[in-house]
């Protein structure tokens, strides 16, 4: 079927891995991918595609985990980096981008989505390290492509080249997310809700890595965990210590007697669930009843009401310890991600063309074990009618995901783009859906 | 002066000690002075007062501390020990008596205050224990007059024996309370919200004992605590812990994040506070998430206010524990003191009278540290324009008050009585106020 | 086979109901069982068996669970009920009993193992309880066989009395344990330590009901969980509330941090784990700093290292909190269950012979999902060699096990009996195991 | 008597002047003080005194509070500002200066201490600010001289200059003490415990403001605060919550439980305690069971044993609430006030010598109520037969100490000059202790 797409791959290949060593070189984390998206940006204009930014694809009130100061010092950052400024007025502060390649003829509406945030994560400064020996490695300190998006951006530039390319072959729609925030599952719920993937009838999401070998393709991963993250302000009273200790409303004890009652939040039986405060800053005196506390957290669970149950109870015992203790609470949602599930159809579609897309073993089945913010996407086109797949791509990796020392098998690109190129050819040619769904029209 | 009121001392003293060693023998816990009540009330209603019971003296909805079943139980002891039916029906279940003397002469309204319950100690079973060797100890295994207050009933008669016979010389009226529920300060506020003490002039309140000894007189006791004893019960939901552990609602973990909270209520600027849960009972089996609680405690202060502080504290330390959990909780006040001050009139009054009535040494000050159910009585009355004493008649003891062995000098009773009466007499003679009030028309 | 085995199927029918409603009648909870012991043992030795009691059968040290005031008062009732005195020297003071039957022909040692004690559970008064309407309801109030446990002594006292009388025809050893204290795990233990069975090739238990309608057999019962019951006594030292808080050490308070520690201990990656603490008595005054807290809890875990994982934590934090308060803690063990595995041919076994036993279905697999004090016993035989099973016999009830209202169908006693026989003839004539160990020699 | 003393009042009181505004200027938070040491070294050295540095005033093992980047960082800027290079090689990283006067002539030890450490404070910008009106506000961003210690500094100097001038006049010796980091009370029992002020007979120190207005000195200010200030740090083992939370050792939930019971150490019977938790900062993820946790907190006591007691009880708690959760824990003292009491001779002769100073009220008693460094001082002098005395010294304030607007009347510093000035030379002219001690020979 490849037969129908048109590209070389040597080029194609030297052209991924230039793209991904760009990325590389310029990470940017959750919120702040300025530089990043002003690259992807120009590359698919000048392929043709039409550009969607900011509130056109992502719904600004339901933005979670995004701070302003760092935000700001990102897009200046971006800037001194040479970042287009015309880009950057589309985004007025949001990152990631939406591509589209309208034929104009009838037919389906296929999205493809690639993540593009990277970690804070201080990248390796070992000789031995790929990127630094070769002169790509992180130009921000403290932050680097820990986790393979600097491969999934790349990926999601070859596979637009491609079928802007071969655009007379194709039918319907072809739609390209290029998201931000994917890390602390930030994003996800806002595009979702700006509806820009209402009419979309096929969904793919892959990543790289993942520990699965080069070579190997998953087409069914399972286990897709629910997660909450949260942050809780409590806010009380200062008073001296030692004159007045019943004149203050003392936010660290609300705090303290929150994080005991929220790690003893029962066990269910329905299954696995998880309790974490990873961070508490309270205070900032020795003799000063304490008037501000913040808590960084987060609950899991093995399926989307385990979560709302630990979250549930977070939420009220941070209200009953704000109550003990006289102090106020605001509790603040930084991440969310509900779990997915892949369409059966387009997992037997992916184990079909996986062989002759450079896989030498296809895969159905293995856990994931993980939060992926790519469940709210997923729930969105489902939900309409659509079908989602979300697949893994082998890659040997030098160091686990998130470790300083992380670095891909970069030739492992190629076939994640030939296996996207193969699926979305193979439902040109024959759709899953018999009738095309009236939104597509 | 004490000429004027006329009685035989040798007759008197004797008839105090069988008083008291006939209330000694038929001890009755705070609620419960069913036959104490019933002897009393022969008495009295033999001398000529006019008798008043129930709600006449007691407002029922402001009762604390009152355990239903051990007063249904009492009741049917008294009977078994003769009380009389007809003295029990005015009662009507709750215990105390107020009597008056009205000379119908216009006059002060004086009012004497006798406590009259026992507390619940195992009495002494060794020989040389006085009233075991002598055989009026107490019939009710674990209730004994171990506090003195057989002693303050009997100064009671032996004054209204006195005053009665005395009618003639008297002016005003006389208002005699003998108060049940002292221990435990349970219903002062309730004989306090009755209004029968409204019309009262001056208030005269003793106690035998107290560390002082026998021949001293104390006018002008200080520091009476501020203190509010409280039970809280937490109702929750079972559930099987191994099989459903979220499906409970853990009454015992809400009860232990109140404790821990209670005890970490703040210090306070302005002086003494204390807080103290005393006992815990919760939960009937091993594998259910337990749904009962019930925890018993006690505040106190320096002064009322800070009493308050601590109360405020308890109970919203109770609500928002109980939201915390998911459960209900029930707080129940079981007693409240709220301190005292004596006028210095009386005070002077009783300095004046005290070497004439059998003190050898009389002194103004000495700590009191404790508790005292007067405390709502002397507010009633002070409140109102009339005044109020509450002072400490010295006995050797044989043992600390609320102690198995404790037992009083039997022969300080006779100078209470003169003490009083001589306090009434001078009162009748020359008025601390000089224009009676209104209230006592 | 069954026909090897002589015995009239409707006399044995009837006696099983005449014992089960004995039993039944005289109901005692764990380690109280001398009036049952007696009766059994009184059959027994009729039937020809040796007898084994007390330290032959149950090593005493390992005792779990067991309150000397209770045992005095149930011995003190055996005997008002006729338990037989001679039988109650042999217990001395340890009830349950082990029976021998030696062929003194060469063979295999097949162990059979039946529950004898009931619940504290207050049996239903109810007309419609048939226990009740036919006048063999519990004659112990608050004790009641809601467990089935009468219909596991009956059904042992069938099966012994069958193979007594065909003792010409079997080889090897037969044991029969009548075991105390099954209900809490406390008795598992001690009797595995003793060493009685030891030299047990075969080893049978079934459990009656379970949620198994009548005429089904389970013979692979899955997931028996692993848990540990314990007590925790903290032991301080008392003060005046009021007069020197700080001179106590409080029991109450080091308790409350304690439950809520051990509710707090974390998730574990391996799976399922449970704590409950189900009851705290602290404390016996309200102005006194608690000098003495109890509390009762359990842990439990999917396997045996993911229980003893939180009875490690449970044992840690009962330390690090006596020391936080200044108190002492002495933790009990109350009962322990550490799982248990059936062995396949004997599986295999019971689906041969199950049909042929009065079972209309037989079934491999079902979820257990409690506790059983079998596993001690289970780990002592498999570790030496020697097979062991437990299995489901079907009875519909009608109401839950450890409900007051709960009665069995007594008519499924039978196959139980059959069952075994079978099973026991069946290892008579083709044992499982080629050469008959050595121990059995 | 102070016409034995010469110098000009007008000079010196324009001298003073100037060194506080100086020191203002560049004002040093505690163990930071490398400019201000080396330019009171330069005058004293100029006055003709002996220097002592370093180890020889300070011992370093008992230095409390000091963080080495800070002192870098501050020693960085003193260079930048000017400070002498001499002098700061021999305070080899300690700050504060002991400076001798030897008369040669027999007589009394004479110590008087003076602290010169700034707070870290931002000193206010509004132009009515009247340091920054003149011009000679704070230089350091987020330091100040808000308690009035440049004055301190500049007193000392002024004593130090006529002293010197009038050696001749003098008997004895003069030790003057320059003390750094009276802040937190960090420095005090390292100076005692160097034994530089073993041989003093006379120990002065004196602050200024205080709440006590413009001409009036207060001779016996009572009830200084003991206190301890600490840092406690939790070590635990890093995790990742989601996967494995139970292979975590979580610092920040046994910070929370050594924060709730801290909070809970019981009231004393004997008086005031206090105990205060300012600051807690811990891990540094989300899903990261946090490996790491600091609080910063403080105890108080109305004396040293109830200091004690509260210490003791936070020692105990960090020890168990670490073993709970099965981490380290390490306390590091940050400072220590051990309350003080004057000496009854030096509170007369302050009586004495205050009207003849400048003084128009000399006032006996008022109430402290905070803590002072100058405790250990005390302990040393006394305990080894000395006598010694705190004084205030009133100042009309702009705000209160350690405001960002405060500031003093700086024409209170020549009356607090002339008082010691007054107490040294009544003190040579007729010593207190009749035969000076050997230890001043």
């Amino acid at each position: 079927m490849l037969s129908n797409l048109q590209f070389d791959e040597q080029t194609l290949s030297q052209r991924l891995m230039n793209h991904r060593r760009e990325f590389h070189r310029y990470p940017e984390a959750a919120w702040r991918e300025f530089f990043t998206t002003s690259r992807i940006a120009s590359h698919l204009e000048h392929f043709g595609y039409s550009l969607h930014f900011s509130d056109e694809i992502i719904k600004r009130s339901s933005i979670m985990g995004r701070n302003e100061v760092l935000v700001a010092e990102a897009q200046e950052r971006a800037i001194s980096w040479g970042a287009d400024i015309t880009y950057l007025a589309h985004m007025d502060g949001i990152t990631g981008i939406g591509a589209e390649l309208d034929t104009g003829k009838p037919g389906p509406v296929i999205a493809l989505r690639f993540d593009i945030d990277a970690v804070e994560v201080m990248e390796s400064e070992e000789d031995a390290h790929r990127p630094r020996f070769l002169g790509f490695a992180s130009l921000a300190t403290g932050i680097a492509h820990a986790c393979g998006h600097d491969a999934h951006a790349s990926i999601g530039l070859g596979v637009a080249e491609v079928l802007a390319k071969n655009k007379h072959l194709l039918k319907g729609k072809i739609k390209l997310l290029f998201q931000p925030a994917e890390e602390g599952c930030r994003a996800g719920k806002a595009i979702a809700e700006s509806g820009w993937l209402d009419d979309v009838d096929y969904f793919f999401a892959a990543h790289i890595g993942m520990n699965v070998p080069s070579g190997t393709l998953v087409c069914d991963p399972q286990h897709f965990l629910c997660s909450s993250k949260f942050d809780l302000h409590f806010m009380g009273k200062p008073a001296h210590a030692g004159i007045e200790p019943n004149a203050g409303q003392n936010a660290l004890a609300a705090a303290c007697t929150a994080v005991n009652q929220m790690l003893a939040i029962p066990r269910h039986r329905d299954g696995m669930t998880r309790i974490n405060v990873g961070q508490m800053h309270a205070g900032d005196g020795r003799n000063v009843i304490p008037a501000s506390a913040v808590l960084l957290g987060e609950t899991r669970g093995e399926n989307r009401a385990l979560n709302s149950y630990m979250f549930q109870q977070v939420e009220n015992i941070a209200q009953a310890a704000a109550m003990m203790h006289g102090v106020n609470v605001k509790l603040c949602a930084q991440g969310e991600a509900i779990g997915l599930e892949n369409d059966p159809e387009l997992v037997e579609l992916l184990e079909c063309v996986g062989p002759e897309s450079g896989f030498t073993e296809v895969v159905r089945e293995k856990d994931f074990g993980a939060s992926e913010d790519a469940g709210y996407l997923f729930d969105r086109v489902q939900s309409r009618g659509g079908k989602a797949i979300y697949c893994l791509v082998g890659s040997d990796l030098t160091a686990g995901h998130h470790n300083g020392d992380f670095d891909i098998d970069e030739s492992r690109m190629l076939p994640a783009v030939k296996l996207l190129l193969n699926a979305v050819n193979a439902l040109q040619q024959s759709p899953l859906i018999e009738e095309p769904s009236n939104k597509s029209q």
